[in-house]
C-alpha cells in the first residue's frame, strides 16, 4: 500500500491544514463555523423585538484532495450545527453534506460519483463561506435544488480568446440529501456557463464580491434546467414529503458580473408542476412551490477590506398556489469586513421584508430583520 | 505532558494519514465511504425497476493508535451517513461506532474495554471496507451479534508448527451499541479460531478475497457462541424492542480458506430462545429471530487487481415463527475491481432473491437486484 | 492567503497533535473517550443489581488555536456519545458543544462570540477531563447553567503580590447550546473570581484534585449570578420545555483550595423563580428546580499518581416544589490512578444516594451505586 518516492510527506497550513506526498496524496482539513446574533421586529409597525436568533449557525469540517494521482479526486464535507444537519424541520440528523469521488479524464472534463451540489442557481452553489449576506436570497430559499445523490459530469472548453464554456450535467435520485431507497423517477439536471471574457481570478464567478479587484471586466452566464420526476418532497430536493408524486421542473437564468471592485449577481428562477396541490388523508395540504423568483445583489469594495453590498429579491407564486403563498419581496443592505478574505469575515446585514406588494410598515406580516455575523474558518 | 524524545513528530501518509514519534505516540487517521447505485426489480414476473439505491452507504472516519507505550492502544471509529448512524431504522443518531482501550500484556494476550465488535461471525468482524460484495449476506443480516459495549479478552496462541490458536471472550451489556442504561441480564461471548497452516497475509482471513494470491493454502475455522440473557431486543443487539425480555443463544461456526487467488468463505449459524414471540399491549408481535442461516461465498482472482465472487445465502426461519419470517435465499454474483486493493475498488454485483423455497420467476416477493459502488478511502 | 514565512509548518504531538507555524497560525487536535461499567442496586435494603450502566459516556473531538495572529483563537468541541448529544433525553442529535471566536484585546481582557459554557459553578466549568469523580455533583445536575450561545467578556487583573481577580460577563440566549429562534428575554450572567495567593500550576483552579502538588497554599473564591429572564426550560438553559416563560436567578458561591496534594472544593448554589411551577393543557406539571444545593470535594493524593475523594452533594428543593421534589443527598468515595495526569486515568467510585434526609437503607429510594471509569485522551 505504501506510496514508492523518497519523499517525505509535508505538512503546510497556508490553505487549511495539507498532508500532501509529492503528486500521490494530498488532504486538505479544513472547518468553519458562522456564529451569528441577530433580530426580527414583531412585524406591522411594531418596531419591538419579537425573536432573536442568536447561534451557530454553520459549523463545517471538510476533507478533500486526492490519492495515488491527480486523476482520483474525493471531496467530503461533514456539518455539525443544528441546521446544518436539517433538525430546524426534521428529526433526522444529516451531519453528511457532501461525499463524492472524481475521476478527471482530462483537467477539463471529470466525472463525479456521489453526493454534492447540484448545477443550479450560482449562489446555491457558492459555497456558504463565500457569501456577501449572511444568508442566501428568499428565492434561494424558494427555488434552488439543493445537494442530491448520483453521477455528475463536467467538460470545460476553452477557447483561443480565453473565453470559456462549460457543461454540467447530473443525473440523481431527486429525493435531496441522504435519502434511503427512492423510486423509479429519477431526476435530469443540466447547466451551460459561458464566460465571454475569461476565467475571475481565484474562482471568483463562484464567490461573492469582488474581493480580487477584477482589473478587466469579467463575465459569467450560466442557464440550468431540472426535470425531477416523481418527485416526492415539495421542493424536490427540499422540503416536507408531498401526499402525491409529481413531477417539478426548474427553470434557472442567472449572471455574474465583476470589475474593479464592483460586483453584480443576477438570479431568475421559475418552477412548474402540473396541479401543484396535494392533498392528505384528511385534507391538509401540501404543495410544490411553482412560480418565479429573482435575486439581484449589487456589491461594491470600499477598500481593499471593506464591502458594501445590496440586495433585492422576490418570490411571485403562480395563480394556483397564491392563495396558500403570499408574494413575498425582501431588501437588505450589508456591510462585510474581510479579515482574512472571506475565512475570517465580520458581516452586518439590516433588511426589510413585505408580503402581497405591499411594502409599506404598517401592513401586518411585514418586518425588519438585523444580523451581525462573524465567520471563521481555515 | 510533553513525551522526553530529541525526535520530531513524523508524518507519513502511506496507510492513512499517521502522526507519530518513536514508539511513545501514533495517530492513524483514516475516512472511507462507499458510494452506490442500485436497482430492485419489482418482484415476481415485472422485471421492471421498483425502487433504486442510491447513496453513500457509508462514510466513516477512524482514529486509532497508542500513547506513551505501545500497550496502551485505542481504536475510535465514527460514521456518518444515514445507515451509519442507524437512522434507517430509528429516530436516534449514532454516529458511534467504536471506541476502546486496549492494554497488551503481551504482544499476544490483550485486555479491551469500551465499544467494539463482539467475536460473532468472520463477515461481521471483517469490516465493511474489506468485503468482496457491497452488502453482507442475508444471514448475517438475520444472525449477527454487532457490537456491544463490555470487557473484552484475546488471546493468541502460536505453535511451533506455524500453526495458531486464538481465544476471545467478552462480557457486554447485551443491548447493542449506545445503549444507555440496561437490565442485570449481560451476554457472554467466546470464540475460537484455529489456524493450522499458519498465518495469512496482511491478516487476510478477515478480509475477503484472496488479493495477497497466497502461495501457499492458509485455512482459518473459528466457532463463536453468545449467551444473551435477558435481552430487550429482536436480535440481542440488534433490532426494534421486544415486548418481554428473552434469552437468545446464537452459535456459529465460520471458517476462511485462500489459496493462490481462490477463497472460500463458509459461515453457519443457530439462534435460540424459548418462547421467542412476544405481544404487545394490543397484541402486536416482535419476535427474536430464531433459526438457522447459512452463507458461503466462492471468489477467484482474475487478475492481480480484477475478481469474481459468487454467494449463496439462506435463512431458514424456526417452526414455531416461520408463519411470520418466510424462509428467504439469495444467490449473488459479484466482480471487484482493485484500484488500491480494498482501499479504492469498483464493484458491481448482481442477485436473485427468492422466498419459501420457490425460485421460479413468477413467485410474488421473488426479485432481481443489481449494484454498483465505489469505494475510496485512505 | 498564504502566511508569510520561511519556516516549515511543525508538527507536534506533546499536547494532542499540533499543526503550527511561527505565531502565524496553530491548530490543537485532541479526542477524548470516557468509558465506563457501573451498577445500581434495587434500593432500600435489596442490594441487587437493579441496572448496569455500561457505555461509552463520552466522546469528543476538539480543535483549537490561532490564526494570522495569537489575538484571534478559535475553540470547537464536538461530542459524539449519545449523551454528549443530549440523546439520552430528547430525540434532537446534538453533537456540536462549543464553537466560539475570541478575540485578545490585551493577553488579559478577551472577547468571545459563540457557544461556550457560561462562567457559573466551578465544577461545571471544569473539563469532564479534569474531574476526580466519573460524574459532576447531584447538586450540579440540578443547579448548573451550562452552556448557551452570546457574548462572552474575559477580564484579568494580576497585582503586585501575585493575587489575581477576574471579572467575566456574559449575554446570551438563555435557551441553551443550539437553541434554535429564541424569545426577547436574554439571560445576564456574571462572575468574580479572587485568587489571594496567586495562579495555581497548569490552570489548576480548573483542575480537581492537587496532581501538581502544590508547593505553597492556592486558593480561588468565585461568585456567579444568572439571570434568565422568560426562560422556557425548566433549568433555563437545560431541562424539557416548561408551559409558561419563567424569570430564573440562579446564585452560585464557590471556591477551591490545594496544598501539598490536598484539594477542597465547595460550591454552594441558590435559584430563584416566581411562581415555579407551571401547568399544561392537561394539568401535566413542569417545575423550575428552585432551591438550594452543596457540593464539598475533598481529596489527597496518596501517591504521585494516585488519589483517594470524598464528596457530599444535596439538594433542597424549595418549599414550594417539595412535594414535586425530595430532598436528595449522596455521599461517594473515589479512587482515581492517575496513569498521564488527567489524559490517561482509571477510576473507581462508590456511592450512596438518599431521600428525605433519611439516609438509613431500608428508605425506599436509597440506593449504592458504584462506577469503574477509564479515561483516554490525547
Amino acid at each position: 500500500q505504501t506510496f514508492e518516492s523518497d519523499e517525505r510527506a509535508l505538512l503546510k497550513v497556508d490553505n487549511g491544514i495539507s498532508f500532501s506526498k509529492d503528486s500521490l496524496f494530498l488532504m486538505n482539513l479544513r472547518f468553519r463555523m458562522q456564529n451569528r446574533a441577530g433580530l426580527n421586529t414583531f412585524g406591522g409597525d411594531d418596531f419591538g423585538v419579537e425573536a432573536y436568533e442568536m447561534r451557530v449557525r454553520r459549523m463545517r469540517l471538510r476533507f478533500d484532495g486526492f490519492v495515488g494521482t491527480k486523476k482520483l479526486q474525493y471531496y467530503i464535507q461533514l456539518g455539525f450545527s443544528k441546521a446544518d444537519m436539517d433538525l430546524e424541520n426534521s428529526g433526522i440528523a444529516q451531519p453528511l453534506r457532501d461525499a463524492i469521488v472524481y475521476y478527471f479524464l482530462t483537467p477539463n472534463f471529470y466525472l463525479g460519483f456521489g453526493q454534492s451540489k447540484l448545477p443550479g442557481n450560482r449562489q446555491r452553489v457558492t459555497s456558504s463561506g463565500n457569501l456577501q449576506f449572511a444568508d442566501r436570497s428568499l428565492a434561494n430559499g424558494f427555488f434552488n435544488i439543493d445537494r442530491d445523490f448520483g453521477f455528475f459530469a463536467y467538460k470545460t472548453f476553452i477557447f483561443k480568446n480565453q473565453s470559456l464554456f462549460q457543461a454540467k450535467g447530473v443525473i440523481s435520485t431527486g429525493d435531496g440529501r441522504n435519502a434511503s431507497k427512492t423510486n423509479n423517477g429519477l431526476a435530469y439536471t443540466g447547466r451551460l456557463e459561458y464566460l465571454p471574457f475569461g476565467a475571475f481570478k481565484n474562482v471568483g464567478d463562484y464567490s461573492e464580491g469582488d474581493l480580487e479587484f477584477e482589473p478587466k471586466p469579467r463575465l459569467s452566464i450560466g442557464i440550468s434546467y431540472s426535470a425531477n420526476l416523481k418527485a416526492t418532497r415539495t421542493g424536490g430536493q427540499l422540503g416536507p414529503a408531498l401526499f402525491d408524486q409529481r413531477n417539478i421542473y426548474t427553470l434557472i437564468v442567472d449572471g455574474m458580473f465583476k470589475y474593479q471592485g464592483w460586483a453584480v449577481l443576477g438570479e431568475f428562477f421559475s418552477r412548474d408542476a402540473t396541479d401543484p396541490i396535494t392533498y392528505g388523508p384528511e385534507n391538509q395540504i401540501r404543495y410544490v412551490t411553482v412560480g418565479n423568483g429573482i435575486n439581484i445583489q449589487l456589491s461594491r469594495m470600499l477598500s481593499p477590506k471593506s464591502e458594501l453590498a445590496f440586495r433585492y429579491s422576490v418570490v411571485q407564486p403562480r395563480e394556483d398556489i397564491i392563495s396558500l403563498q403570499d408574494r413575498t419581496e425582501e431588501s437588505i443592505v450589508g456591510y462585510s469586513y474581510y479579515i482574512r478574505k472571506h475565512r475570517i469575515k465580520i458581516q452586518g446585514n439590516a433588511g426589510y421584508k413585505w408580503l402581497e406588494g405591499l411594502p409599506s410598515f404598517e401592513n401586518t406580516g411585514n418586518s425588519f430583520t438585523g444580523m451581525f455575523q462573524v465567520e471563521f474558518g481555515i
